[in-house]
């Protein structure tokens, strides 16, 4: 409803899951969306923090289980694998193989429209703490950091919500 | 809001995952819908794209990726599996009985009364492209073939939106 | 949109996974909302049951798949594992003793502040059957039993919905 009105087309995405194929989906749907004029928010969310960290997330300080997490965290949107059919890598190797053949954008290049193209990432500080990780380990198109209130509050404001 | 005004209920799904449950999920929800006069919209993509592939896919056309990507996801409602306790196949079996005992009807009759009730499947052409699917690969129900913009343009003038 | 409109602020949550993470997320975001004034509904369907299951799920009755069923779905907010890097108990275990040191509220903590603050818990009745549960197998915070309509009237109604 009310597509004439530019300031009423919010969207909102909380990508909870770290897996290759749905962040695309998650990216794919929040480009689109920005390229018609849609304000989007992304909230990054316990393994979705992910696609968003640095390649290097830190590793080394706090206790051991913090580092423990992110050592098998490792962040960087090139080193999600599938949530099916990774076969070892095999399938997502595939699979870039296929989108860089059909000239997709990576989710890499993605990210770069995405934050070009004005969609706000935010990073859940509530997960953050627990996976210890702090507003360094993020890349800079992540500017905002915040809890489930921030969220909430821009959801009640948006037409379109999902949560992947 | 807006009960009263039949024009405005809406709702799309994108379904996103291709293992029984989620489609079982999904195509409840969707009937469900229909049948209060909701106007539902189906956007099928990545593993999803398999709830309504024929049940032979295209296997042999195209180069050997292609090819083994359709060999592994070979179509067809029948051929899904649970997310969780498939217990190589004991726990889908096991669901289908129960599901034939309770009278509920099944996935491939839920597919038909969709298509009876006016649901609109649309077939995401961007995985489709990866997947080396093409049009024919489809179960007539899917009438539909559309990016992003596609889904999101349904979105913005829908009341609920679900990604499944 | 109508932020000053109480009456008009309403979310729904399906509830379909039955892991920690996942959970953790839906009920900080139920609670959340719910402490913000927003009318919260959450309908628990398929694995999602086993969240608000008594530990001690019915074991023994009916017949022989159902039992199976119940023994594999033992119920209870504390049994949860985390839907990645369980390593068998270990990524779990340390995810709540991360929660506690964080004096983060645990999900169990989570089900009786939503239940003080109102939010609505419903069980889905078709995946009940399945999963061969009555009224009794569910914690006193599920008040309502109910199917798809019921969950589609609502979902009608809410400014968010969110499929989890």
């Amino acid at each position: 409803m009310k597509m004439g009105n530019t300031a009423d087309r919010k969207m909102t995405i909380v990508v909870f899951s770290g897996e290759l194929d749905r962040a695309l989906a998650a990216f794919n749907i929040a480009t689109t969306a920005a390229s018609m004029g849609t304000e989007v928010t992304m909230f990054f969310t316990f393994w979705g923090l992910n696609i968003v960290k640095k390649e290097r997330g830190k590793v080394g300080e706090g206790n051991w289980m913090k580092r423990m997490l992110n050592i098998i965290n490792r962040g960087g949107a090139r080193r999600l694998k599938l949530s099916k059919m990774n076969m070892a890598g095999a399938g997502t190797a595939m699979m870039k193989y296929l989108m860089g053949k059909h000239r997709m954008p990576s989710l890499q290049e993605m990210l770069i429209l995405a934050e070009e193209m004005g969609v706000k990432m935010i990073a859940c500080t509530t997960t953050m703490a627990l996976m210890g990780l702090s507003e360094k380990d993020f890349i800079p198109a992540v500017k905002e950091f915040a809890g489930a209130a921030t969220y909430v509050g821009n959801a009640l404001e948006s037409q379109v919500n999902l949560f992947i």
